[in-house]
């Protein structure tokens, strides 16, 4: 039996990194658990969240994950060192991944990284202490952009509402000339075209991809199991398919099981 | 010993029913659990809402509490009934207090009433039942208004985004005239500026208020026990008390307790 990788997030954030996993390993089997009765993390603090994603990867491991992708920026920025102490599996998150290519683009350009997240991920400092393990000398400005996740979650992710957010947010960086800019939480990459109108020239980093391909490099496509995925809530499946179809730009969601997170 | 009133949100909206309470019931003892580790509920499946709803009233009850307000839309229009049946004490929610305050206004007026509320709110239909009991003639309208939460916790309770996001949920309701505006959210209190914009001439039903001014109905100040007020949280109380301050308009935090509320 072939490995089978596991993905949780907070939501449905996760299913960017879901998407970029089946681009990778097409035709793989994969879990993913999203935990819609408790969204969002992001505005939780780092005990909650910690408690929380423990209880989201000991579900994926109880579930046959033989790896298990943190595809959340603020488990990832907040809980990675407890999940990797738990698991009896390896955990990616995305703070490691996309940390290595901002500060790979950066070093051989101006040394300067933006990192754009939670209020939970900025807080915890995690992408700061692990660009300057790889290159102390990167500066690193961070921005905690609370709205972006209820924009994208209700369909603003362009025109005069995204505009305005992405200026409060990003208005004072324009001049600060970041060779890399981190979407440091899943849900970014749906606003990237009003964000990279802030930083022209400069490599947007789509965490939750970074991570997909982190996996690819730990388990090979033909190690991994063949399969469909498999999709798993806390909440409603109802819920769960109105924003599915958006994150992952497809239907088929049929089968989507609702489980108890709370009992893991 | 006097009589104790529990009162309990998703988050800390339910605090504009506090300050109510507050203003009703001056120098009472009273009780407030905000579910911090789950907030929100206006974006979650009716079942999940009652679950949750029903651990927080059974938390109330289990500290003493001898009426319960449910000062959240969310819950009072999709878990009333369950949690009339499982308290052992009497639960005020705001959806009849309200449904009975606009009812009254727009019988005196043109029989029209809008309600704003979260998206389960809206979905429950439950205002529109409570009004149609009361007068089946009153015309209304239900608009969901997802960005409002967000917007009133991120602090932009006036200006461009609220009026771009207000524009967006009632521009269309501006002809409708309306008798009566209820506030279905216990956030959207702090958006009145800007609701009433839309609605000149219009009444602003503050359903919060309207569930302590019920809350005043069934026990009278005498009645209630002195004390202070008790604060408990399922996050951390950093977080807290950082919105409190904003929905209370004061200061006074100390000792807010966190507590497991997976456990009631």
């Amino acid at each position: 039996m072939g490995k089978t990788v596991g993905i949780f997030d907070s939501g449905l954030g996760g299913l960017t990194a879901a998407g970029e996993f089946e681009k990778l390993f097409p035709g793989k089997r994969y879990i993913y658990f999203g935990d819609t009765a408790r969204v969002p993390y992001g505005t939780k603090s780092a005990e909650t969240i910690r408690r929380y994603a423990l209880q989201d990867s000991a579900f994926l491991c109880a579930h046959g994950a033989s790896v298990v992708i943190a595809a959340c920026g603020t488990v990832s920025a907040n809980a990675i060192d407890a999940l990797k102490a738990s698991c009896p599996v390896p955990v990616i998150g995305v703070v490691e991944p996309a940390a290595e290519k901002a500060a790979s683009v950066a070093a051989s350009g101006r040394g300067r990284v933006v990192l754009l997240g939670t209020a939970a991920t900025v807080k915890s400092g995690a992408y700061e202490r692990a660009i300057a393990a790889i290159d102390p000398r990167i500066a690193v400005k961070s921005v905690a952009c609370p709205m972006f996740v209820p924009l994208v979650e209700n369909g603003y992710t362009s025109g005069y509402a995204a505009e305005f957010f992405a200026n409060e947010y990003l208005g004072l960086l324009k001049s600060f000339g970041a060779d890399a800019v981190i979407l440091g939480c899943t849900h970014y990459p749906h606003l990237s075209g009003v964000i990279g109108s802030f930083f022209e020239g400069s490599v947007l980093v789509d965490s939750g991809r970074e991570a997909a391909a982190a996996a690819a490099r730990l388990i090979s496509p033909e190690e991994a199991e063949d399969g469909e995925a498999e999709f798993y809530v806390s909440d409603s499946p109802e819920s769960f398919k109105r924003l599915a179809s958006v994150f992952l730009k497809r239907d088929a969601f049929e089968g989507v099981k609702c489980i108890d997170i709370e009992g893991y």
